[in-house]
């Protein structure tokens, strides 16, 4: 591999193997990023003189068609180039000659991959905010469609008081509100610009870094460029404890699924074709889809630990393995984003059981509502308590199993509106139009 | 002990040490918030003619004598009370009769706890963002004093660029602003009001969640009743992984000072007494606080890893062990305030070593700096670094150890105002000020 | 405080409360294995004749005495004093004056905690087999009790083929068997001397390390001092593995428990004095007990990365940290052995629903059953297959509920003998009687 | 893909993309041992009369073929084969018809995999403790070579008491013994034979386990058909726990080498072949090597909370998630074996520095030498402690640099003959041969 640092001395091949790994896989993924990174950094070498206006028009046209390329799906790390930075130098002096190697002015690598990361991680978190919206408005829908078929609720896996589909459905969507707050503080804190901080001290160069923000559309810096070498793990972690907590969302559901699937519950089923069966246990009807989401996201919630255990007493300054994070980060985003779209679907397909509280085994859920019923009347809540108490040892406890609650959040009352509110008023908070008016500025 | 729930049956007390555990002890540090709760409460029941204006006069009279009372440290659990609930209708009875059971109507247990624990979650992250805005502005002052003494910046743990105090005590304050975004969020998380939801499933009384939600101070509702459940354990994680974030940034600083303490790198010293040694080995200043602090905060760092252990897989709707997330996270924010406190007076004593850069083992630094120099008077960036390269090679490296770096967040140009900035305008959306008008509106 | 170390500067108070924590609590714990220690300690300093033999007679008598009143629970650290060690040597210098200082030749602190955790350990560890052999005949005796009593078996939650309470019983029995060798290596690892390392550098004192192994009744010495001090942290995270696989068991037993006694279930009941519930809802028996169980043991399995985050990236050497680690082993060791015992009283009074089979909802259980009989008799398997799956099909299939599992560990040979060979074998390699002969041959 | 369970209704293909995942690629690494479990179980089969003599003639010749061809390279899952036991019997039944089909007889997948992945795990977990041994081997040559070459010794990180290199390189071997300890509890855990466990309730038919556990070379069977599947995840947990302790290993030792190689220690150093580094910062050996070995194995370090986490409050019973802790586990295996080859390699290449004590900071190393001097000489402990540190105090003290260390594990006394006797004694303990014998008896 030819490796910008290298002088004299080929570096064993064992240690190379060792150390770059399967890095090179990941960089692909980036090439997308590093290239805007390079586009934003010339126009801001050449507006303080760093670069004369010849060479910005070369390199800055080479840049967009490699942008292009890869948007088309050509671009590959050639066998013998180390990583993204090399492969793109290496394709711009073919092409451009000595101009393509002053891109490398006033930056080190470690704040090329800081910068592509951030602006990689920032294109990934949308992508999941775009999933998570779409599971959202589903949950929402069947919330609002099934807000009156009646459900057994639990508490200690006790049948305890009566619920509905319509409050289970539109939990989970109001779960993803709160999950989005934990989305937006990390998009925020991947939203700030790491450029110029070179190898984490910055650098003797009259760089402007404000305007490399500007033109990456980030919303601020990275300021202190230690802190922003210092970033590195840090967002990570953070961009992994966000993945976790929705992930969490999807895995209680998860198992809410498995459950009602089970011939114990039977709340809800799905067609023959989104379950497993076999022909000789024709009741069976296998809940793989959920099994492996809960599996997938129950091993999303340990990332943010798979991460912390990487970089905890590291001293500040950079380290080698901080390379080894995008093995964590990468498939997480691929595995959240399928995740959140099965679910969407499983959801756009289920059938819910419309009399389930005709079994006999839930009539006491109805025993608190009638002591409510009593007080509402009049009665002492305490005596209220005692009265249908003794009714239901005695054997004449005849509950009326109407349900009428009208609070907020209820079930007569979802709250379905107020919920979407929040959640639309969070994913303005992200403000992607910004983002985008920006790259466009970039490669057009 | 004396249980709300308890008809003839005597629990076996084996099964009650168990199940009750450290229960009491912590239900202790809630008991303000449970009596804030409670005047909200009756306050709404009033409102919607659950409890007659006699009864509710009577009720605010002595809750608030009760909230009191805690406040100046006289209250207690009795030892056959079993919670801080339980406790507060005891008082009530005694006092005033009758009255005093009908603060439950229209709740279950298990809303009381909910709203009792994001009352006291939310005052513990208004002390954590306020022990942290000390701690800030001491790095910032720091930073500041130091800005001009020199460090050597280390990247593999090698000697590697010039960097400053100014930049070292910089950054740490910079990560405090990127940790208040999770704090933040997880502030925001908290402070809605789960209130009325009874046990999950919400109630047929006529509640009005809207006005507890105003009365307490609360940014709005958690709507969806099932999901007010739901939170309990997921708030307790997010939290969690706020306070870890804090943790880290302080866990990593004292990793630097433990190194930069010892006599390899003797870059930063403290008073004799803030340090501990042996009269036989006078070099020796153990900085054991930073250690214990670097100890404690992994600690924290676990956190929401033991809070996820716990809820992993459990169905949606209520289950006991939920309340030991209490011996979890009470102790947390006491460890975290603990640490945030120390780590300000440690700093308030520290002394920085002024002419590091003397010693020899630090000459090499300053050879990027060359490259630079050469290339900002036109030298084209590779050639610069070859003939530097080469020059060090010969023996003929006389590097000028002035450091004239400019751009934004560099040696010569902190941006501690704009990192000030951002701190100021996170702290300003907390928004502290509504919370302690509501709470003086309630018990005034 | 008094601390040994202490020369002139007093250490600011602060510093103090923070650095000594909880310690003290934590040292009253091993007060006994202290006494052991130096009981061990000073038999070889004077076979080395670094003790003369009045003061080993002195400093022994005493030692016992303090010994004796440690069991009697007559021991308490004075609050000004800081540990346990030096608690132990204000007592004999008050009682035999300067002979007993003398048992800190050749010892420093850090060895002196070490033997003190490792026999701390030891001890707690026989205590959690203990309990473990309770819980795990408890279990074989139902497993033999109820090995006719059927149940339906699940995969994926879908009812799948027929088991048996003697199935279920037994493989949680098993299950221990398993969890016991990770314990044995834990012991193993734990019951190896470190005493003679002094402060993990070893000693110019021509101690005989391995006099006091043997009277120590360790297993080996950690021989390289400097592992010796590396074992701190790591003894502690191994001994956290084999606490979490026996945790794990339990949680999953518990996780059972709290599903069957649902009413969706409704495998197994419990006597009203074991599970909570409430005069309105007379069916709820809220099953407390295996909840709390379940949360105290998923939290007991997250404290392998409590312990794991503490001490990553730490160089070789002691830090003050690893004090902190009292913390979360101490009471994890309560918390288990609470869990094992109370695992085993509840089991003492389960009761199993004998006709679970009966319901309709379980008649495919024995379509497996069918096909297997038909391939028996001579049909290859694939086609019996078909046989069975167009006789459902077609509604024509009714299965014989008998079944007849012959096979080693299966319904009609649970081989429970052989899984308590293989238990019992295991309790005979932990050796538990050399080490109370060794314990015996120093405090009489 | 085709599979066995397959009916008529086509699972939906974005159900089965998502369900099946990256099993395949996995799968493909099981090959040789899902064939050596249809050995074994065949021949069974034929024991008790389920398979006559010319079907298994002819299963057992072609499964040795494929067998073989695996070994050779030459084994791939086909494209629309779902998994490698459906490979497995499809190559079967092209070459010999119907007789391929019969190796399901009397087995499900679910103990088909369960063998497969014991077999598979018991290999993986052989090459680790031989790459250990290497690894071992090549510590204790450089401790004995180095024994006479001193080092500080740190304790807080700061300069304490003399060390050497040979206590520093043996501490670590002596860290492999007790790792070792825990693989062989992992070894023994995993070496027990799952197979006749069917779905996780047995079978009807005559099965005889006692034989394939004896034919396929396992310690023992897991008994209980329930306990057998439980093994799933619970074995991958320990397997991933005996992993974590050799990965901690690596970890610690590889932070100790980046500290060691920054020239604020400068103890050891390398070939510039093996560090990385800049022509214009030739004083920078970037120790890459170390740095990915620690970032490797920290993550390592987490590997069992991934998966305690994926299976933490599952109820008995098969679920489908458990396929994905292949992705965990097979990844891991590899991982550590690459970083015990690495450390092994560089090992064999580390230059220590002979000289370090005769630098000035590293003077009081001996203050407590001459403490105890004076204590052998009579003085008591105390009062030479006092002696020492007045002439400290008033600038008289002037060490003796001699070290004469003669204590069982010190620096004159290193105890590697013993540390080695305890790995020899572990290694026996695996009784790989008896393995290997048996796996000979299958395939020839």
């Amino acid at each position: 591999m030819s490796k910008l640092w290298q002088k004299t001395t080929n570096v064993n091949e064992l240690v190379e193997n060792f150390t770059v790994g399967r890095d090179r896989e990941f960089d692909e993924q980036m090439a997308a990023f590093d290239v805007l990174g390079s586009l934003a950094h010339t126009r801001m070498l050449q507006s303080v003189g760093l670069m004369d206006n010849t060479d910005l028009e070369l390199v800055q046209r080479e840049l967009k068609t490699i942008y292009a390329d890869i948007a088309k799906g050509g671009f590959k790390i050639d066998e013998h180039v180390e990583d993204v930075h090399s492969q793109v130098e290496l394709l711009l002096t073919r092409r451009i000659g000595d101009a393509g190697k002053k891109i490398h002015s006033g930056r080190s690598r470690n704040d090329q991959v800081l910068v592509d990361l951030k602006l990689f991680f920032r294109h990934q978190l949308q992508e999941v905010v775009e999933s998570t919206e779409t599971l959202f408005r589903q949950l929402i829908e069947l919330s609002d469609k099934y807000k009156d078929v009646l459900l057994p609720g639990y508490t200690h896996l006790q049948v305890a008081m009566p619920s509905s589909f319509g409050l289970w459905f539109g939990a989970y969507a109001e779960s993803l509100v709160d999950d989005l707050e934990l989305v937006l503080a990390a998009y925020r804190i991947t939203n700030k610009n790491p450029l110029g901080s070179a190898a984490g001290y910055g650098s003797s160069f009259p760089l402007n870094r404000t305007l490399t923000t500007q033109l990456l559309g980030f919303d601020n810096l990275n300021y202190n460029v230690v802190y922003a070498q210092m970033g590195r793990g840090k967002t990570e972690r953070i961009i992994a404890q966000a993945i976790s907590t929705i992930a969490a969302t999807l895995a209680k559901m998860a198992m809410d699924q498995t459950l009602y699937l089970s011939q114990n519950f039977s709340f809800v089923s799905y067609p023959d074709a989104l379950t497993t069966g076999s022909s000789i246990m024709p009741h069976k009807k296998n809940p793989d889809v959920w099994e492996i989401m809960r599996g997938k996201c129950n091993r999303l919630q340990a990332l943010p630990t798979d991460v912390a255990m990487m970089i905890t007493n590291l001293p500040s300054g950079y380290h080698r393995e901080l390379q080894l994070l995008k093995e964590l980060l990468f498939p997480a985003f691929a595995d959240l984003k399928h995740c959140l779209q099965m679910a969407t679907f499983m959801l756009k397909n289920i059938t819910v059981k419309t009399n389930i509280l005709d079994d006999a085994k839930y009539a006491y859920l109805f025993s608190v509502e009638e002591v409510n019923r009593l007080t509402l009347s009049g009665t002492p809540f305490r005596d209220a308590y005692k009265q249908v108490g003794l009714a239901i040892e005695a054997g004449n406890f005849n509950p009326d199993k109407t349900v009428n609650h009208t609070h907020e959040g209820s079930i007569g009352n979802l709250g379905n509106e107020q919920i979407s509110a929040s959640f639309n008023k969070l994913i303005n908070n992200f403000d992607f139009g910004k983002v985008e008016q920006a790259i466009k500025g970039l490669v057009e």
